[in-house]
């Protein structure tokens, strides 16, 4: 079968799909059938009746994580359905097997109800040695994720929020070594305020708590001058904003150090990043387009550019992130993801680039260390 | 890895589970992970977001299965959770993939409330092209299945009746043929008048109502006369005991043609069988231990015996239905599995055996023909 790579569309449905099941031990013999399935089961079954916490060493469970998502906020698509967000629910299930050694299953959901949501993870849990929530839409997002958190006793993770936190950190901790800056009183300006921004926000000031981080919206800067704030937006105001500063982007990128767009193709101007601080920072991560191109960056005195694509150095990905983090969460039977893992990941993310230089503050994915390297902190 | 297949317990643990995912293009370039993730996967997602009903054409879920079972009814073991349940969805699993090349992902859920796991599975549905139920205890098993078939649009399958009942059906056509006997006024005797009891009297009465059915259960035959029964036994009563007969097992063997075991090891005795008319045909299905031993039924008169064993000939094993069964509907994009599919799946499965005998009424699950005839009348 002859795919043409070039044409996504021709190549999904050219292989009708992109994963499938497999045996771990081909039926070829009776023995074996009779073994794995009726009469030999029964005995699996009745011990594991008895001693259901040992259940992980007999299934697959314990190697086995669900990807669950609502199609609610699929890439840049926003609300695109089940249907929509399944192509992209079974790539991330090549990623943790190619990445990872993990088997996913993708779980698109009829509903878009979060307590519905979190009544049919929580029944769907015992399959499954984790979760990975994916492109649920904030904030609703927030709540399911520390719900299921609290009610089931294995790791649950809304990668859109703390995988890209992770490898931001990462990235960041690496682009501040490049730039002879500390991490300490910064001025970080982070533009959107959904899953991604909120989360890499948390964990910027969970990994330093002196610098000044502003938050924007749509709307501008999300201040308490505002009246507009939903519960998760007022959350945000208890750490970010101590400068209660007012306005527009213009207003919050004026002196400082760090740039991180979550934002939409083309919003960051070249006058924008003239009137940042000495040696900017610039995330531009909005895809496909980001927020400024690196070039156009560059040539107005950014020090340190990052992206998501994979066409320019510096793609921040998730896929850097998330494998890591699961297959140390089931090696090491974690039942939470806790922020000092994630903060460990940063560092150990970070670390595995010895030598930092603004072409190079994160390693590629197909850096073989990643996910060991990850996976040894998440204990 | 050297496995001892006769010890279960030991195979499972070294497998450490039965299944896994795999790619089905391996991610070995750059071009295939632009293809199949960022970005080109968003191509995808918006043409299905504009396009979902072809959703089957370019993601696996045209040929994925979902294996959903709350543990209420596992094997003979009853109700023993969803972690005694999932080493048998597992092999469950394998037997998709191994007789039908079908992806099944087996779940087993935290809930046994009927309600919670329509609710469940109705949120799921979009990620699977069929449904089949597993081992989930009678009577909320033929409300669940009910529900589900009204509010889905693909097949729903509660294997443990209709399986059975496809399989038991082909089974009898054929011992009739070698009793030299018509379908036509059969004195038919049933015991366990649960998920595979009531589906193989539904199913015979469909294909057959001339013949009286005696259905029991542990409180002996069910009639009219009983004050003990449930709704589903109640419903039972409009199609079986057409001649009010009351009483115990010894009461409806007299005269019967047929046996059919769906209950517990041992519970027919010799005597039994020579009260039953001339040629009797016995249908011992308990598991492990049959209702009799096929040596001890044949020395008593018995003309054809069937079993659930492989180590006896004329096994009755469901995995002789559900695998064309599924495949069928797959591939015909069939959304309802109906009682005619099922009788014409019984008809297939018969018309294998050209030659009918007591040593063989039914194909062995080995026969290649089997997922191919079956699948060819589903549509």
């Amino acid at each position: 079968m002859k795919i043409n790579y070039n044409d996504p569309l021709e190549a999904h449905k050219l292989l009708r799909g992109k994963i499938e099941t497999k045996l771990k031990d081909p039926l070829n013999n009776p023995q074996k059938l009779s073994a794995y399935y009726t009469p030999g089961v029964a005995k699996v079954s009745s011990y594991l009746a008895n001693n259901p916490s040992e259940m992980r060493e007999y299934t697959s469970t314990n190697n086995t994580v669900a990807i669950i998502s609502d199609g609610s906020a699929v890439l840049g698509l926003g609300d695109i359905g089940p249907e929509g967000a399944m192509p992209v629910m079974e790539g991330k299930a090549m990623l943790f097997k190619h990445f990872a050694r993990i088997d996913a299953i993708p779980l698109v959901l009829n509903t878009k109800d979060p307590d519905e949501i979190i009544r049919v993870v929580a029944a769907l849990a015992p399959s499954f040695g984790g979760i990975n929530l994916e492109d649920i839409s904030a904030p609703k997002c927030f709540y399911i994720e520390e719900n299921l958190k609290k009610m089931l006793k294995i790791p649950v993770m809304h990668d859109d929020q703390h995988g890209t936190a992770v490898v931001v950190l990462a990235g960041l901790i690496n682009a501040l070594k490049v730039v002879g800056k500390d991490f300490k009183n910064l001025k970080i300006t982070i533009v959107g305020a959904g899953a991604a921004g909120t989360a890499i926000a948390k964990l910027i000031y969970k990994y330093d708590p002196t610098s000044e981080i502003l938050m924007l919206d749509s709307k501008g800067i999300i201040s308490s001058a505002r009246r507009d704030l939903n519960d998760a937006k007022k959350q945000l105001l208890k750490f970010t904003n101590k400068s209660s500063t007012s306005g527009s982007l213009e207003d919050a990128l004026k002196n400082s150090d760090v740039f991180i767009g979550v934002s939409k193709g083309g919003l960051l101007k070249a006058e924008h990043i003239k009137s940042m601080a000495k040696n900017p920072i610039v995330f531009a991560m909005a895809n496909p387009d980001p927020e400024i191109l690196p070039g156009d960056a560059y040539a107005t005195g950014a020090a340190v550019v990052a992206t998501g694509r994979s066409d320019f150095p510096n793609q921040v990905n998730n896929a850097l992130a998330f494998p890591g983090i699961f297959r140390g969460a089931l090696d090491n039977q974690v039942t939470k993801i806790t922020d000092e893992h994630k903060l460990k990941a940063a560092l150990a993310l970070a670390g595995i680039v010895k030598s930092p230089s603004a072409g190079e503050i994160i390693p590629k994915i197909s850096n073989k260390k990643v996910v060991e390297k990850i996976a040894s902190v998440i204990n």
